[in-house]
Protein backbone atom coordinates (compact mmCIF):
# COMPACT_ATOMS: atom_id res chain seq x y z
CA UNK A 1 0.00 0.00 0.00
CA UNK A 2 1.11 3.30 -0.48
CA UNK A 3 -0.05 6.17 1.95
CA UNK A 4 -0.14 9.69 0.62
CA UNK A 5 0.34 12.25 3.48
CA UNK A 6 1.48 15.09 5.45
CA UNK A 7 3.53 14.87 8.49
CA UNK A 8 1.02 17.28 10.85
CA UNK A 9 -2.21 16.19 9.18
CA UNK A 10 -3.74 14.22 11.68
CA UNK A 11 -6.10 12.58 9.25
CA UNK A 12 -2.83 10.96 7.76
CA UNK A 13 -1.53 10.30 11.28
CA UNK A 14 -4.65 8.50 11.98
CA UNK A 15 -4.11 6.26 8.86
CA UNK A 16 -0.06 6.00 9.68
CA UNK A 17 -1.11 4.24 13.67
CA UNK A 18 -3.58 2.06 12.43
CA UNK A 19 -1.77 0.80 9.36
CA UNK A 20 1.41 0.22 12.25
CA UNK A 21 -0.94 -1.22 15.03
CA UNK A 22 -1.72 -3.94 12.42
CA UNK A 23 1.43 -4.44 11.46
CA UNK A 24 0.99 -3.60 7.64
CA UNK A 25 3.88 -2.12 5.45
CA UNK A 26 3.42 0.75 3.67
CA UNK A 27 5.79 3.94 1.05
CA UNK A 28 4.80 7.14 1.78
CA UNK A 29 4.82 10.32 -0.50
CA UNK A 30 4.86 13.65 1.58
CA UNK A 31 1.66 16.37 -0.04
CA UNK A 32 3.25 19.84 0.99
CA UNK A 33 -0.09 21.29 2.44
CA UNK A 34 1.36 24.57 3.20
CA UNK A 35 2.87 24.84 -0.17
CA UNK A 36 -0.53 23.76 -1.42
CA UNK A 37 0.64 20.86 -3.32
CA UNK A 38 -2.96 18.74 -2.80
CA UNK A 39 -4.09 21.27 -5.61
CA UNK A 40 -2.24 19.48 -8.26
CA UNK A 41 -4.38 17.59 -11.01
CA UNK A 42 -2.33 15.13 -10.73
CA UNK A 43 -3.48 14.32 -7.21
CA UNK A 44 -7.01 15.70 -7.19
CA UNK A 45 -7.30 12.58 -9.71
CA UNK A 46 -6.25 10.29 -6.59
CA UNK A 47 -8.29 12.51 -3.97
CA UNK A 48 -11.06 14.29 -5.41
CA UNK A 49 -11.33 16.73 -2.28
CA UNK A 50 -7.73 17.96 -2.55
CA UNK A 51 -7.13 16.76 0.80
CA UNK A 52 -4.69 14.31 2.66
CA UNK A 53 -4.68 11.17 3.27
CA UNK A 54 -5.19 9.07 0.29
CA UNK A 55 -4.30 5.18 0.89
CA UNK A 56 -3.59 3.26 -2.66
CA UNK A 57 -3.91 -0.40 -2.19
CA UNK A 58 -1.68 -2.71 -4.16
CA UNK A 59 -4.39 -2.75 -6.82
CA UNK A 60 -4.18 1.08 -7.19
CA UNK A 61 -7.44 1.79 -5.93
CA UNK A 62 -7.18 5.19 -3.85
CA UNK A 63 -9.13 5.73 -0.71
CA UNK A 64 -9.98 8.86 0.68
CA UNK A 65 -11.32 9.69 3.91
CA UNK A 66 -9.83 8.49 6.81
CA UNK A 67 -12.55 7.45 9.34
CA UNK A 68 -13.98 5.37 6.35
CA UNK A 69 -10.18 4.51 5.84
CA UNK A 70 -9.94 3.23 9.24
CA UNK A 71 -13.09 1.03 9.07
CA UNK A 72 -11.94 -0.77 5.54
CA UNK A 73 -8.75 -1.43 7.27
CA UNK A 74 -10.57 -3.06 10.40
CA UNK A 75 -12.88 -5.06 8.01
CA UNK A 76 -9.83 -6.57 5.85
CA UNK A 77 -7.24 -6.75 8.48
CA UNK A 78 -9.35 -7.34 11.48
CA UNK A 79 -6.35 -8.61 13.68
CA UNK A 80 -5.18 -6.91 16.15
CA UNK A 81 -8.54 -5.45 15.98
CA UNK A 82 -9.19 -1.92 16.88
CA UNK A 83 -13.00 -2.48 17.44
CA UNK A 84 -14.44 -4.42 20.23
CA UNK A 85 -16.05 -7.65 19.40
CA UNK A 86 -19.07 -6.48 21.18
CA UNK A 87 -21.90 -3.63 19.58
CA UNK A 88 -22.04 -1.79 22.65
CA UNK A 89 -18.39 -1.66 23.32
CA UNK A 90 -18.11 -0.52 19.19
CA UNK A 91 -20.87 1.79 19.48
CA UNK A 92 -18.57 3.00 22.32
CA UNK A 93 -15.03 3.56 20.84
CA UNK A 94 -17.25 5.13 17.45
CA UNK A 95 -18.65 8.00 19.48
CA UNK A 96 -15.28 8.44 21.03
CA UNK A 97 -13.78 8.88 18.52
CA UNK A 98 -16.19 11.10 16.92
CA UNK A 99 -15.92 13.53 19.52
CA UNK A 100 -11.96 15.06 17.90
CA UNK A 101 -12.95 13.41 13.93
CA UNK A 102 -16.02 15.59 14.00
CA UNK A 103 -16.32 18.24 16.75
CA UNK A 104 -12.81 19.40 17.32
CA UNK A 105 -10.42 18.42 14.63
CA UNK A 106 -12.52 19.52 11.49
CA UNK A 107 -13.03 23.08 13.35
CA UNK A 108 -9.57 23.71 14.05
CA UNK A 109 -7.02 22.39 10.85
CA UNK A 110 -5.05 24.19 8.71
CA UNK A 111 -7.28 24.98 6.04
CA UNK A 112 -9.51 26.58 8.37
CA UNK A 113 -7.14 28.45 10.48
CA UNK A 114 -5.95 30.02 7.00
CA UNK A 115 -9.50 30.98 6.55
CA UNK A 116 -9.81 32.80 9.64
CA UNK A 117 -6.89 34.62 9.24
CA UNK A 118 -7.86 35.81 5.46
CA UNK A 119 -11.17 36.55 5.62
CA UNK A 120 -11.45 37.87 9.42
CA UNK A 121 -7.73 40.05 9.31
CA UNK A 122 -6.64 37.58 12.58
CA UNK A 123 -3.21 36.78 12.85
CA UNK A 124 -1.78 32.97 13.98
CA UNK A 125 -1.89 33.56 17.32
CA UNK A 126 -5.88 34.70 17.35
CA UNK A 127 -5.94 31.52 15.25
CA UNK A 128 -4.18 29.55 17.58
CA UNK A 129 -6.74 30.78 19.93
CA UNK A 130 -9.62 29.92 18.27
CA UNK A 131 -8.27 25.70 17.73
CA UNK A 132 -7.65 26.07 21.58
CA UNK A 133 -11.31 26.88 22.15
CA UNK A 134 -12.52 24.17 20.28
CA UNK A 135 -10.21 21.73 21.11
CA UNK A 136 -10.92 22.60 25.07
CA UNK A 137 -15.07 22.35 24.46
CA UNK A 138 -14.36 19.09 22.95
CA UNK A 139 -11.81 17.67 25.60
CA UNK A 140 -14.27 18.76 28.49
CA UNK A 141 -17.13 16.32 26.59
CA UNK A 142 -14.39 13.54 25.96
CA UNK A 143 -13.22 13.56 29.44
CA UNK A 144 -16.55 13.28 30.84
CA UNK A 145 -17.55 10.16 28.84
CA UNK A 146 -13.88 8.48 29.80
CA UNK A 147 -14.63 9.43 33.61
CA UNK A 148 -17.55 8.20 33.66
CA UNK A 149 -17.33 4.84 32.17
CA UNK A 150 -15.99 1.78 33.92
CA UNK A 151 -15.17 0.79 29.79
CA UNK A 152 -12.42 3.10 30.21
CA UNK A 153 -9.08 1.14 30.84
CA UNK A 154 -5.35 1.70 30.08
CA UNK A 155 -6.64 2.85 26.77
CA UNK A 156 -10.24 5.20 26.12
CA UNK A 157 -11.98 1.45 25.88
CA UNK A 158 -10.32 -1.41 27.97
CA UNK A 159 -6.43 -2.10 27.51
CA UNK A 160 -5.56 -2.41 24.34
CA UNK A 161 -5.40 0.91 21.22
CA UNK A 162 -8.89 0.65 19.38
CA UNK A 163 -10.13 3.67 16.92
CA UNK A 164 -10.72 5.83 19.34
CA UNK A 165 -7.11 6.33 20.74
CA UNK A 166 -6.46 6.75 16.92
CA UNK A 167 -8.52 10.17 16.83
CA UNK A 168 -7.29 11.16 20.07
CA UNK A 169 -3.37 10.95 19.48
CA UNK A 170 -3.56 13.39 16.40
CA UNK A 171 -6.07 16.13 18.91
CA UNK A 172 -3.12 15.33 21.83
CA UNK A 173 -0.38 16.92 19.33
CA UNK A 174 -2.60 19.75 18.38
CA UNK A 175 -3.60 20.30 21.81
CA UNK A 176 0.07 20.76 22.78
CA UNK A 177 0.65 22.70 20.07
CA UNK A 178 -1.61 25.33 21.39
CA UNK A 179 -1.28 25.42 24.90
CA UNK A 180 -4.37 23.47 25.94
CA UNK A 181 -4.06 23.08 29.82
CA UNK A 182 -4.22 19.28 30.21
CA UNK A 183 -4.06 19.55 33.48
CA UNK A 184 -8.15 19.87 33.22
CA UNK A 185 -8.48 16.63 31.13
CA UNK A 186 -6.46 14.20 33.32
CA UNK A 187 -7.93 10.94 32.23
CA UNK A 188 -7.16 12.06 28.03
CA UNK A 189 -3.84 12.69 29.41
CA UNK A 190 -3.24 9.43 30.41
CA UNK A 191 -4.53 7.65 28.06
CA UNK A 192 -2.62 9.63 25.92
CA UNK A 193 1.04 8.76 27.54
CA UNK A 194 0.06 5.13 27.46
CA UNK A 195 -0.35 5.29 23.62
CA UNK A 196 2.82 7.17 23.64
CA UNK A 197 4.65 4.29 24.84
CA UNK A 198 3.64 2.22 21.74
CA UNK A 199 6.22 1.72 18.93
CA UNK A 200 3.04 2.02 16.34
CA UNK A 201 2.36 5.21 17.43
CA UNK A 202 6.03 6.61 18.16
CA UNK A 203 6.40 5.18 14.74
CA UNK A 204 3.57 7.65 13.12
CA UNK A 205 4.20 10.67 15.30
CA UNK A 206 4.49 13.51 13.43
CA UNK A 207 7.81 14.42 14.65
CA UNK A 208 9.22 11.09 13.40
CA UNK A 209 8.13 11.90 9.64
CA UNK A 210 10.58 12.00 6.69
CA UNK A 211 9.02 15.15 5.66
CA UNK A 212 8.77 16.72 9.38
CA UNK A 213 9.79 20.85 9.21
CA UNK A 214 11.05 21.99 12.47
CA UNK A 215 8.59 25.44 13.75
CA UNK B 1 -36.52 4.49 21.86
CA UNK B 2 -36.32 8.44 22.62
CA UNK B 3 -34.50 11.09 20.98
CA UNK B 4 -33.51 14.03 22.18
CA UNK B 5 -32.97 16.42 19.15
CA UNK B 6 -34.01 19.73 17.62
CA UNK B 7 -35.68 20.35 14.12
CA UNK B 8 -32.94 22.33 12.72
CA UNK B 9 -30.12 20.09 13.62
CA UNK B 10 -28.21 18.12 11.33
CA UNK B 11 -26.90 15.11 13.30
CA UNK B 12 -30.26 14.56 14.95
CA UNK B 13 -31.98 14.94 11.46
CA UNK B 14 -29.58 12.31 10.25
CA UNK B 15 -30.79 10.22 13.17
CA UNK B 16 -34.87 10.38 12.15
CA UNK B 17 -33.88 9.56 8.62
CA UNK B 18 -32.36 6.46 9.83
CA UNK B 19 -35.15 5.37 12.40
CA UNK B 20 -37.80 6.35 9.79
CA UNK B 21 -36.02 4.30 7.03
CA UNK B 22 -35.70 1.54 9.09
CA UNK B 23 -39.24 1.37 10.41
CA UNK B 24 -38.22 2.05 13.68
CA UNK B 25 -40.60 3.63 16.49
CA UNK B 26 -39.09 6.81 18.92
CA UNK B 27 -40.65 9.32 20.78
CA UNK B 28 -38.39 12.63 20.44
CA UNK B 29 -37.92 15.42 23.03
CA UNK B 30 -36.73 18.97 21.78
CA UNK B 31 -33.81 20.44 23.03
CA UNK B 32 -33.97 24.43 21.97
CA UNK B 33 -30.32 24.63 21.12
CA UNK B 34 -30.60 28.70 20.04
CA UNK B 35 -32.15 29.35 23.91
CA UNK B 36 -29.55 26.83 25.42
CA UNK B 37 -31.45 24.12 27.32
CA UNK B 38 -28.62 21.16 25.71
CA UNK B 39 -26.64 22.85 28.79
CA UNK B 40 -29.03 21.91 31.26
CA UNK B 41 -27.62 19.72 34.14
CA UNK B 42 -30.24 16.75 33.73
CA UNK B 43 -29.18 16.80 29.78
CA UNK B 44 -25.71 16.93 30.55
CA UNK B 45 -25.79 13.33 32.71
CA UNK B 46 -27.33 12.32 29.13
CA UNK B 47 -24.86 13.95 26.71
CA UNK B 48 -21.69 14.89 28.35
CA UNK B 49 -20.76 17.32 25.66
CA UNK B 50 -23.99 18.78 25.88
CA UNK B 51 -25.13 18.62 21.98
CA UNK B 52 -27.68 16.69 20.02
CA UNK B 53 -29.25 13.95 19.30
CA UNK B 54 -29.38 11.65 22.19
CA UNK B 55 -31.11 8.43 21.34
CA UNK B 56 -32.21 6.67 25.03
CA UNK B 57 -32.81 3.07 23.88
CA UNK B 58 -35.34 1.48 25.85
CA UNK B 59 -33.50 -0.53 28.37
CA UNK B 60 -32.25 3.51 29.89
CA UNK B 61 -28.76 3.46 27.73
CA UNK B 62 -27.89 7.38 26.27
CA UNK B 63 -26.44 6.82 22.93
CA UNK B 64 -24.04 10.01 21.74
CA UNK B 65 -22.54 11.29 18.53
CA UNK B 66 -24.90 10.69 14.76
CA UNK B 67 -22.00 8.47 13.21
CA UNK B 68 -22.02 5.70 15.95
CA UNK B 69 -25.56 5.85 17.09
CA UNK B 70 -25.93 5.08 12.73
CA UNK B 71 -23.54 2.38 12.93
CA UNK B 72 -25.32 0.68 15.90
CA UNK B 73 -28.55 0.93 14.94
CA UNK B 74 -27.16 -0.55 11.18
CA UNK B 75 -25.60 -3.49 13.19
CA UNK B 76 -28.49 -3.94 15.81
CA UNK B 77 -31.44 -3.24 13.28
CA UNK B 78 -29.61 -4.66 9.70
CA UNK B 79 -32.72 -4.89 7.12
CA UNK B 80 -32.95 -2.37 5.03
CA UNK B 81 -29.20 -2.08 5.29
CA UNK B 82 -27.59 1.13 4.92
CA UNK B 83 -24.24 0.19 4.14
CA UNK B 84 -23.92 -2.52 0.94
CA UNK B 85 -23.00 -6.42 1.69
CA UNK B 86 -19.58 -5.70 -0.04
CA UNK B 87 -16.44 -4.48 1.26
CA UNK B 88 -15.70 -1.80 -1.23
CA UNK B 89 -19.09 -0.44 -0.99
CA UNK B 90 -19.44 -0.29 2.56
CA UNK B 91 -15.95 1.65 2.59
CA UNK B 92 -17.31 4.31 -0.75
CA UNK B 93 -20.76 5.18 1.26
CA UNK B 94 -18.52 5.81 4.78
CA UNK B 95 -16.39 8.28 2.79
CA UNK B 96 -19.24 9.88 1.01
CA UNK B 97 -20.86 10.20 4.35
CA UNK B 98 -17.62 12.07 5.91
CA UNK B 99 -17.55 14.67 3.78
CA UNK B 100 -20.34 16.45 5.31
CA UNK B 101 -19.81 14.56 8.76
CA UNK B 102 -16.56 15.63 8.99
CA UNK B 103 -15.32 18.63 6.22
CA UNK B 104 -18.82 20.54 5.86
CA UNK B 105 -21.34 19.95 9.24
CA UNK B 106 -18.86 20.64 11.60
CA UNK B 107 -17.52 23.47 10.59
CA UNK B 108 -20.81 25.01 9.91
CA UNK B 109 -23.20 24.48 12.87
CA UNK B 110 -24.53 26.71 15.06
CA UNK B 111 -22.72 27.06 18.12
CA UNK B 112 -20.03 27.92 15.28
CA UNK B 113 -21.39 30.53 13.64
CA UNK B 114 -22.28 32.21 16.85
CA UNK B 115 -18.59 31.68 17.61
CA UNK B 116 -17.32 33.88 14.73
CA UNK B 117 -20.11 36.57 15.45
CA UNK B 118 -18.85 36.80 18.83
CA UNK B 119 -15.28 36.64 18.62
CA UNK B 120 -14.84 38.43 15.17
CA UNK B 121 -17.27 40.68 15.30
CA UNK B 122 -19.25 39.65 12.54
CA UNK B 123 -23.35 39.53 11.81
CA UNK B 124 -25.29 37.06 10.74
CA UNK B 125 -24.88 37.41 7.18
CA UNK B 126 -20.76 37.37 7.27
CA UNK B 127 -21.55 34.11 9.50
CA UNK B 128 -23.51 32.95 6.41
CA UNK B 129 -21.52 33.26 4.01
CA UNK B 130 -18.56 31.30 6.25
CA UNK B 131 -21.08 28.47 6.46
CA UNK B 132 -21.24 28.76 2.35
CA UNK B 133 -17.78 28.70 1.62
CA UNK B 134 -17.63 25.54 3.34
CA UNK B 135 -20.50 24.19 1.69
CA UNK B 136 -19.56 24.81 -1.26
CA UNK B 137 -15.82 23.62 -1.27
CA UNK B 138 -17.03 20.48 0.64
CA UNK B 139 -19.76 19.57 -2.19
CA UNK B 140 -17.19 20.61 -5.26
CA UNK B 141 -15.06 17.42 -3.62
CA UNK B 142 -17.91 15.42 -2.96
CA UNK B 143 -19.82 16.21 -7.18
CA UNK B 144 -16.37 15.38 -8.61
CA UNK B 145 -16.97 11.68 -6.14
CA UNK B 146 -20.17 11.36 -7.41
CA UNK B 147 -19.58 11.85 -10.94
CA UNK B 148 -16.66 9.96 -11.21
CA UNK B 149 -18.46 6.58 -10.09
CA UNK B 150 -20.07 3.88 -11.83
CA UNK B 151 -21.64 2.97 -8.19
CA UNK B 152 -23.39 6.09 -8.22
CA UNK B 153 -27.09 5.36 -8.97
CA UNK B 154 -30.56 7.25 -8.53
CA UNK B 155 -28.91 7.46 -4.59
CA UNK B 156 -25.36 8.30 -3.36
CA UNK B 157 -24.72 4.34 -3.67
CA UNK B 158 -26.87 2.56 -5.87
CA UNK B 159 -30.63 2.64 -6.17
CA UNK B 160 -31.40 2.96 -2.68
CA UNK B 161 -30.84 5.18 0.39
CA UNK B 162 -27.55 4.69 2.21
CA UNK B 163 -25.09 6.28 5.29
CA UNK B 164 -24.16 8.88 2.48
CA UNK B 165 -27.99 9.69 1.84
CA UNK B 166 -28.75 10.16 5.42
CA UNK B 167 -25.50 12.49 5.78
CA UNK B 168 -26.08 14.59 2.79
CA UNK B 169 -30.04 15.38 3.38
CA UNK B 170 -29.33 17.72 6.55
CA UNK B 171 -26.09 19.24 4.43
CA UNK B 172 -28.88 20.02 1.87
CA UNK B 173 -30.90 21.94 4.01
CA UNK B 174 -28.42 24.03 4.76
CA UNK B 175 -26.98 24.63 1.31
CA UNK B 176 -30.36 25.78 0.89
CA UNK B 177 -31.12 28.14 3.46
CA UNK B 178 -27.28 29.75 3.00
CA UNK B 179 -27.89 30.47 -0.72
CA UNK B 180 -25.50 27.54 -2.42
CA UNK B 181 -26.04 27.75 -5.95
CA UNK B 182 -26.92 23.90 -6.71
CA UNK B 183 -26.51 24.58 -10.29
CA UNK B 184 -23.01 23.87 -9.79
CA UNK B 185 -23.43 20.76 -8.42
CA UNK B 186 -26.35 18.39 -10.79
CA UNK B 187 -25.58 14.97 -9.11
CA UNK B 188 -25.77 15.99 -5.46
CA UNK B 189 -28.94 18.00 -6.33
CA UNK B 190 -30.55 15.09 -8.89
CA UNK B 191 -29.57 12.69 -5.47
CA UNK B 192 -31.31 15.44 -3.21
CA UNK B 193 -34.27 15.23 -5.33
CA UNK B 194 -34.51 11.59 -5.13
CA UNK B 195 -34.46 11.63 -1.65
CA UNK B 196 -37.20 14.13 -1.31
CA UNK B 197 -39.55 12.02 -2.20
CA UNK B 198 -39.08 9.38 0.14
CA UNK B 199 -41.81 9.29 3.35
CA UNK B 200 -38.77 8.63 5.39
CA UNK B 201 -37.16 11.72 4.41
CA UNK B 202 -40.43 13.75 4.48
CA UNK B 203 -41.07 12.48 8.19
CA UNK B 204 -37.57 13.73 9.32
CA UNK B 205 -37.17 16.80 7.09
CA UNK B 206 -36.86 19.82 9.73
CA UNK B 207 -39.85 21.61 8.85
CA UNK B 208 -42.08 19.12 9.29
CA UNK B 209 -41.16 18.90 13.34
CA UNK B 210 -43.09 19.56 16.03
CA UNK B 211 -40.66 22.33 17.38
CA UNK B 212 -40.20 23.50 14.08
CA UNK B 213 -39.92 27.30 14.14
CA UNK B 214 -40.65 29.26 10.81
CA UNK B 215 -37.23 32.26 10.55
Amino acid sequence: MHLYGYYRSSAAYRVRIALNLKGLDYDMTSVHLRDGNQFDPDYVKLNPQAQVPTLVLDDGTPLVQSPAILEYLEEVHPEPALLPADTMGRYRVRALAAVPGCDIHPIGNLRVLKHIQQTYGQDMAAAGQWAKHWIELGYTGLERMLADSSETGRFCHGDTPTLADIFLMPQMYNAIRFGVDMGQFPNIQRINDANMELDAVQKAYPDNQPDFEPA
